[in-house]
């Protein structure tokens, strides 16, 4: 996701590339939509104002953020960890504005994500500072590091591999790290400090206590939208629709995505209905299982075969629940159980795409290359 | 909608309809969104979170059911009753996925339509094995017939017309028959076997008792996004923006599709209003009468002129009326009132094409062709 | 805004641009949705159904009076004032309704606009009426003179400016006046016909009663939606994709329109946080502020830099919190604050322009000519 100005395309080519870009940022931007609907589902109806308040924030000041500070770090001149230009987005050409619609779009998803983590108990004034300073701040630095063509994860080391020297480096195209490992992370750590909502554990017998969500279906709502952004978000991700095999390369993303969140779906189904790790939320673990599926394939959408999709969901679904259970075991509490979607299923996408690439994967093609 | 993998095209071109196909796909996925308003508003609020399961799930199982059977049915090398390649997309080439995935959205909406007339009384299991079924075999083979290139009413028959050797064959742009009867169908069948919720009709006093959904705005909601959606569905399925004329065709399609839906709302609302058929819950009657126009419009968008969608519409808006109004009284509960809508809708559809279609049709063009 | 059926543009082009337009109207048309959220969310739970029903009700008509009537007014040969051609689309290329359809789309939005002034107390004939009669003439006339070709304001008049004649006209590049300023107009004067909601004023102590819309989350949800909506409106007004520099015109538009929507909503929070006009509903001053900033960037979207964006945006959210204000002093009741939001938001962006533009506004081109 290398901000690129080709010189050598036609108008024609220039133009299409830029409207691709910008209606996949649109539907993108459907997400905010989509997981406003999720959150308010999972939170007790006396703070579903509050947490809209919230999103509808963080989308807002992701525009200032980003705008102001954010771009200019993650894809200005500069050196490998963080750059410096554009401040503002000024002396950006035009031509280079889809692109920074696109990744503002991103960096808002990556900031809403930590919403559910945290929901019911931040103020809003820690949320604001907290949401400037993702925006504005950690996901441009990270995003520089995955996709810049000047980052260092980007860049990776060149080995020797059978004689011939092979750059080896970070893989992730649609952000299972560069977006929602961050979200995840920040979420855990979020959680972690604010500490559980009152009544949800009682320390005293060891119980845990559901604090139900005021409406399931409100979630599910948000699962249609969120599907079809992920869709947009790993299709967009090719960010040019006019060289050869673009078509190709999103179509390619978009169907992976749709078969890992199926089969994510379904694996949370089977692990909660055969009772394995507690029978309950069933409707909700349905939801959150299909996201995690969404989030695990973001990293490898264009470089599995839809038969490994399937397999990366099998395994997002199964890593949601470990995660989720685990979160619960620890007393950490996570009411849109974010740290799992996020967090648990970007590890998993990360490490997936080593197994499962189609080209150089290590089920693929197992030698020295693929060790690395 | 044959499945062409052009080698004439340039390498521009053939991403341009890629990416014309994705995008409209993912605008029809948004249907998946508006159904589950729609009938999350007509179902009692006891049950809403049952029916957002069985939305969630067969949207998931058809990512699963289409990619490993479907497809295959659908559109693999076979004769005109059935195909048998690409199980899983094996070996079928990138190009082809584009194509596929708009085939896969298209599935999913037609084992959603059935979920309504279902409603409140359909167990997890048995609806899941169902629309595995529908996903999987029902809804591709008859595709097969009437959109693939093999399929027998595709094909169609030749007749001896003025001494011209003319083909005959069965038309349907955009599924009035291919998706919407099938639904339709099938949604008759399972109200019929199911049979009515407890307390819907009262035998021995001959009464109809209406049991209200809870959220009529909620039906009104769903509507304005299955607006959008069958746009996308009317549009998107000439499947190629690249030659010449697509656009114009594509227009067509979606201003008519526009048209039908006003004429069918407002027929509806006069209806209701008139007297006739009953007076009773007139959002949802015009809803569902707006909905029945979309359907109607399916088989002729591209085929009609503007002033033969408006009869569409108000056509379909009578249809759905009636088909409901013969539902009720023959005591067969469809909560959703799917079988109207979608059953209703389709053949009225089906049939007006032969009559509006304004090259051919029998207004237009009043000769032993159109007889046939 | 004109309709151009270019011969010289090739076969491809045509379609892209058309392809580009539908798309864009696609988008735009979710704003019905987004509407009908936000203004469910501000009445009286008893009045939902009641709201929905009228937009469900307006969408429909305006596909009937502005096919029927709206667009020859519109677009069809005639004067300066008006058109009479094309009625009920005839005569219209098929090339043609690509554009039709778009403008159909904004002359619904238009429309919808005003039901959230009139909420609670409009007859459902007398809002039917009011529909048909703004879809079918008012938007089109105004429209006309706006974007036509033909068009009094668009042609504008030739100045004599240092020796050189110029021609000024007004500057409304995506609807701040033409749309937003029309309905916001209509929404003032329908609810001062209509009168106050009973309870709304105590006119003996003089005192305000707040009549809470009964779901602030809703207007949220409504309020993500319009962010993409207005993307779309304001690129999509470009109305052409193939053009050199259509690309980045589009992306500029879009931008800025999250840039102002950014800052006009910060605006509208610091404003109530600050206790200046008073501290209440800080969600819906929030969410309509944030509307506001993207009404009063209409006008000037693809003529200011993202900096004036920015500063459109803070004096479009300082706008829409005094015009409201003004509004309750003078004891006008407009549920859905609709009048300070595109009255507001229209007027100031119509003004902003002049000052803004970055060719010739008054800041950057302190000369004769900005002073005109």
């Amino acid at each position: 996701m290398t901000l690129h100005l080709s010189a050598e395309k036609s108008d024609l080519e220039r133009n299409l590339d830029q409207m691709f870009i910008l209606i996949m940022a649109m539907l993108i931007q459907l997400m905010q939509f989509g997981f406003a609907f999720v959150e308010a589902g999972v939170v007790r109806s006396k703070n579903v104002t509050n947490i809209m308040m919230k999103n509808l924030l963080d989308v807002l000041v992701a525009g200032i953020a980003y705008w102001c500070l954010g771009f200019a770090f993650a894809y200005g001149q500069g050196n490998s960890f963080i750059g410096w230009e554009h401040w503002a987005s000024a002396d950006l050409p035009n031509a280079g504005l889809a692109f920074f619609f696109f990744q503002f779009v991103i960096s808002a998803t990556a900031s809403t994500i930590i919403s559910g983590a945290v929901a019911e108990r931040c103020e809003m004034v820690a949320y604001f500072t907290y949401s400037f300073f993702i925006t504005g701040f950690v996901y441009p630095v990270v995003s520089r590091w995955v996709w810049c063509s000047q980052g260092w994860l980007n860049q990776g080391n060149n080995y020797d591999i059978n004689g011939v020297s092979e750059n080896i480096h970070f893989y992730d195209f649609a952000g299972s790290g560069a977006v929602h490992l961050v979200g995840g992370t920040a979420s855990f750590f979020g959680a972690l400090i604010l500490g559980p909502r009152k009544g949800r554990f009682h320390y005293e017998s060891n119980t845990i206590i559901h604090l139900r969500g005021h409406s399931a279906p409100m979630t599910a709502f948000g699962t249609f939208i969120l599907l079809v952004g992920f869709m947009a978000f790993n299709g967009g991700s090719q960010l040019s629709i006019t060289n050869p095999g673009d078509g190709e390369a999103v179509s390619l993303s978009i169907v992976n995505t749709v078969l890992s969140a199926s089969a994510a779906g379904y694996t949370s189904v089977f692990i909660r209905r055969a009772g394995i790790l507690g029978r309950n939320w069933s409707l909700i673990y349905t939801v959150n299982g299909a996201i995690a599926g969404m989030v695990a394939i973001c990293a490898g959408c264009n470089a599995v075969k839809p038969w490994g999709a399937f397999v990366v969901g099998i395994g997002a679904g199964a890593t949601f629940n470990l995660v989720s259970w685990l979160m619960c075991k620890a007393k950490i509490d996570d009411p849109a159980d974010a740290v799992a979607v996020h967090f648990g299923g970007g590890v998993w996408g990360l490490l997936s795409v080593a197994f499962l690439n189609y080209d150089t994967g290590i089920l693929s093609n197992w030698d020295m290359r693929s060790g690395l």
